[in-house]
């Protein structure tokens, strides 16, 4: 979570510890970066809300003399909802990064998941592959760039006529740290319509389960085709092929900044929520 | 363990709790009653042996006035092959049941479960299959019966120039009375080579995987075709097609009654060793 300032206060590195933190801190960086060329001093925190520190935020922010808000929330649920309802009633110049919600009328400026799942899986029906499965985790099930790759998954499967219709998802047990068991995966190879083509939600799926699928003798790229989003350059660690794209975290950052100095510019503008394409899928030759 | 005496003593039903209960108790009481039918009052004992009891076991048997013993070892271990020796020594007349030592001078009656490995495997073959797998559990690995199973099995797949040379084993966790941990099958299942034929060493462990099969997808019979020795009848309530042998149960106890009888009366005579074929195996349409 950052928030912009015309003075300098302080300048932490705001990166999560997550799997993610690659992403986050290019995000993050960009973000930054962007707000100083333009003369706005940025100061980071990282939060977590409830109903007590949440009041005390706004308040803050509010009467701390900042110019705006950027968001990076981690969750949809309605603590933030009610917090972001609140930022808008004050009219605190706000814009969201790395997520969005429909029903909030705050700009934003998110990764196009949809488009990811997309191609993600273009690439493998391109590959030959004709059952795809998405592999995730359980505790991102109901997350809105997991329900958007999906969505975008199912579009490739039921629009070119090469594929089964929609995807099989498979939920893998694990938290952002550790897969902690891969069994719906052992399930679904050794089921008699098994995938041939394994999306991976994120990279940290693929170092979990690559182990595991070469011992049982497949040999990635050939027998099974695997694709994943990989924003802390696992390819190279992979070791069989891949395809993989890379999300715009750069581009996220600095759109989130352009947005948040127009909103402070001209508050009264129509909100605007930018969703930023992937520039490339990394395939096999 | 039954011994064989010329008046009845008592007169104990002596089947095992095992899995394959109605096995033994056909076994035994096949022995007994040819017995009974020939003058010889039978008395049964469960024994386990140690070297103290060993003692005074064979002690009892040869001052006891038993007129022979028919010997059921559950093991093949040092032990075991100690006390047989003993008892060869003692001269007294003596016949395994449903084991046999090569390296010990007892007349012997078996199963001949080369055979049964070899006809369940050509049964799967013949129903067009063309990767087996061998599937028993580890408490049983160095069973004779159980390599005896595999030894037929391999001739199968090696000899008819229909499949992949040796058989694949899979060998599950478990006991005599439990399946503990179907996981090496399913990592069989879920591997690019899989097998389309399973030949389980006996019906428990049909018990325990059938359901997971099923659960998986396999339309057992069709995809995925089973096959197992059943000494428990479990074909009927396997709710699928499956290929299926009986172990000659009653046969095994009338050879070894006999034997014994001719051991009684001919102490001199050459050891033999009988392995009874099973009758025929019963498959699907």
């Amino acid at each position: 979570m950052s928030c912009a300032r015309p003075k300098l206060i302080s300048k932490n590195n705001a990166h999560r510890t997550y799997y993610d933190y690659q992403y986050s801190e290019k995000v993050t960086s960009a973000l930054m970066e962007t707000l100083d060329e333009n003369g706005v001093r940025p100061v980071t925190f990282n939060l977590s809300f409830n109903d007590e520190n949440e009041y005390r935020f706004i308040h803050d922010v509010h009467y701390g003399g900042y110019a705006g808000l950027a968001i990076w929330p981690e969750h949809s649920g309605p603590l933030i909802k009610k917090m972001l309802n609140s930022i808008c009633r004050e009219r605190i110049p706000t814009v969201l990064y790395d997520h969005f919600f429909e029903d909030i009328p705050i700009d934003s400026v998110c990764t196009d998941n949809e488009d990811i799942g997309f191609r993600l899986a273009d690439a493998l029906l391109q590959k030959g592959c004709t059952r795809l499965a998405f592999v995730g985790v359980e505790y991102s099930e109901n997350y809105s760039s997991t329900q958007a790759r999906i969505e975008g998954m199912a579009s490739a499967t039921n629009n070119t006529g090469r594929s089964q219709g929609n995807p099989q998802i498979i939920n893998l047990s694990g938290s952002k740290h550790d897969i902690f068991d891969i069994n719906p995966l052992l399930k679904a190879m050794a089921a008699p319509q098994r995938p041939d083509g394994l999306l991976f939600t994120y990279s940290g799926i693929a170092k979990a389960v690559l182990p595991h699928l070469k011992e049982l003798g497949w040999r990635i790229g050939t027998d099974l085709k695997i694709a994943f989003v990989d924003d802390n350059s696992y390819r190279e660690k992979a070791g069989c092929p891949v395809i993989t794209v890379e999300q715009p975290a750069a581009k996220v950052g600095q759109e989130a900044a352009k947005l948040l100095l127009q909103r402070i510019k001209n508050p009264d503008k129509p909100i605007i929520r930018k969703f930023i394409k992937s520039s490339r899928v990394t395939c096999p030759p």
